[in-house]
């Protein structure tokens, strides 16, 4: 989805550390770092990548979220790499028969929110390609994090899984802001508008003889009035109507005044 | 993440359709095939691929999600692609200052598990990795989803916008469904075998004269007891802590009965 504004700076608020341990291609970080930006997550930490740092297809793959790939820090062990941060998630989609709580990224992202409100540093866990966590990297941390994933196809790409704790901890740390733009949803019509077309409608249907008899017209107004109130049209929209149906009363006016069924009217619009 | 669970058969559960509007790059189909088996989708559409299909590059970056692959379905226009579905969402980064409501992931996918819910059929829309959705096809749809993107950066992959939205109706769909997985928190101990822990440590801490005072003692003692109750050991625990305490106790018991001081037995644990 297209719509960066290059106009607007990155916010660098405080969010959790993504650690990434023994990542094997450069591709995977460089998704990761890209799926961190879109949700301004920015300190991306590495233990022992595969193929060192810097990785050229890392910052290929990035697509330009330099201001992350630009801040790695590179680690060789877990414990250096996650050690100023107070709560840690290790995120695994296997059961380790751990005494450790297991949640889901929502409860996670509340917790991790909490914990930066009062001050204190978090980081997630994110384990190789190939095999995950192993035990004694898990046991590191205070909670064990897995999405609701369909078991019999449980095997997320790292930069997606990162992508999802991304997304739950900005929607949790941003609750009440607004999306990045809102409905426009123009000048809303006030009720006199909305009467003054379904009036300027009801003569011109009179003209072209749509009710068949004068009794059936007051139900079928009302009718015509509770679809119109439904729609809720704006002001522009009402004006566009009754334009349309001006258009459509002159048509009748300069042709022979026999009388047109609705369905011819319908037919020959 | 590994953890597929290959014993278990995948769920084909009433779910969103995705469709994807004339993608350009095979990978990024494959990536979003399996971003949508990864939460439970499994309805694909495509309209105009630009390399056509099937396509290797799709399948390959699917990981095996074979029958959302085996399931694609093509179609040449987008009015067709949503011919049978009720509700459907539009996603975009950017304002088409459109009279459109304009939503987050959540709120779309709580829509759409209502509208599954009475029936009705639903399918969310992505545009072309280059520039979205044209103006014509978001006007198709009944609201727009925008993803609470970092303004500065936001430009995510379609796999990754497919995902998101995935992973949303997934936990809306099955908001009360318990995680892949539990805490594996053993048997909780009774409070009974916590007051004996308590109690065995007390008498060996007796032995050893750390309590430097007999009216220090009780104070010192409800520490111990709600420390140990903050911890919430669980009764393989406890029964560990016991032989640790035991074994320390024991290894005074041979030592002459000088009087040891906590900081030398701790020097000397």
């Amino acid at each position: 989805m297209a719509g960066t504004d290059s106009s607007k700076a990155v916010v660098f608020r405080d969010s959790p550390a993504i650690i990434l341990v023994e990542p094997q291609l450069g591709e995977n970080i460089g998704a990761a770092a890209r799926a961190m930006a879109n949700f301004g997550l920015w300190d991306l930490r590495l233990v022992n990548p595969r193929d060192g740092w810097p990785n050229e297809k890392a910052v290929a793959a990035a697509a330009k979220a330099d201001h992350v790939i630009g801040r790695v820090q590179v680690f060789e062990t877990l414990a250096e790499a996650m050690g100023d941060l107070h709560l840690v998630h290790a995120t695994t989609a296997r059961n380790r028969e751990m005494f450790k709580p297991v949640i889901g990224p929502d409860v996670a992202a509340d917790a991790m929110v909490s914990a930066i409100g009062a001050g204190r540093k978090t980081g997630i866990l994110f384990g190789r390609e190939r095999w995950g966590l192993n035990n004694d990297e898990v046991a590191l941390a205070d909670a064990i994090v897995t999405l609701p994933v369909e078991p019999a196809f449980a095997s997320l790409n790292i930069a997606q899984a990162v992508l999802v704790l991304a997304y739950e901890w900005r929607r949790a740390a941003l609750k009440d802001a607004p999306l990045p733009f809102a409905a426009d949803e123009g000048e809303p019509a006030p009720r006199g508008q909305l009467a003054g077309l379904t009036e300027q409608l009801g003569e011109a249907l009179d003209r072209v003889g749509f009710f068949k008899s004068p009794d059936k017209r007051p139900g079928m107004m009302n009718n015509i009035r509770s679809m119109f109130a439904r729609a809720g049209f704006n002001a522009q929209e009402v004006r566009t109507l009754r334009g349309m149906v001006a258009a459509l009363d002159r048509r009748h006016e300069r042709a022979n005044p026999t009388r047109v069924q609705p369905d011819d009217d319908a037919g020959s619009a």
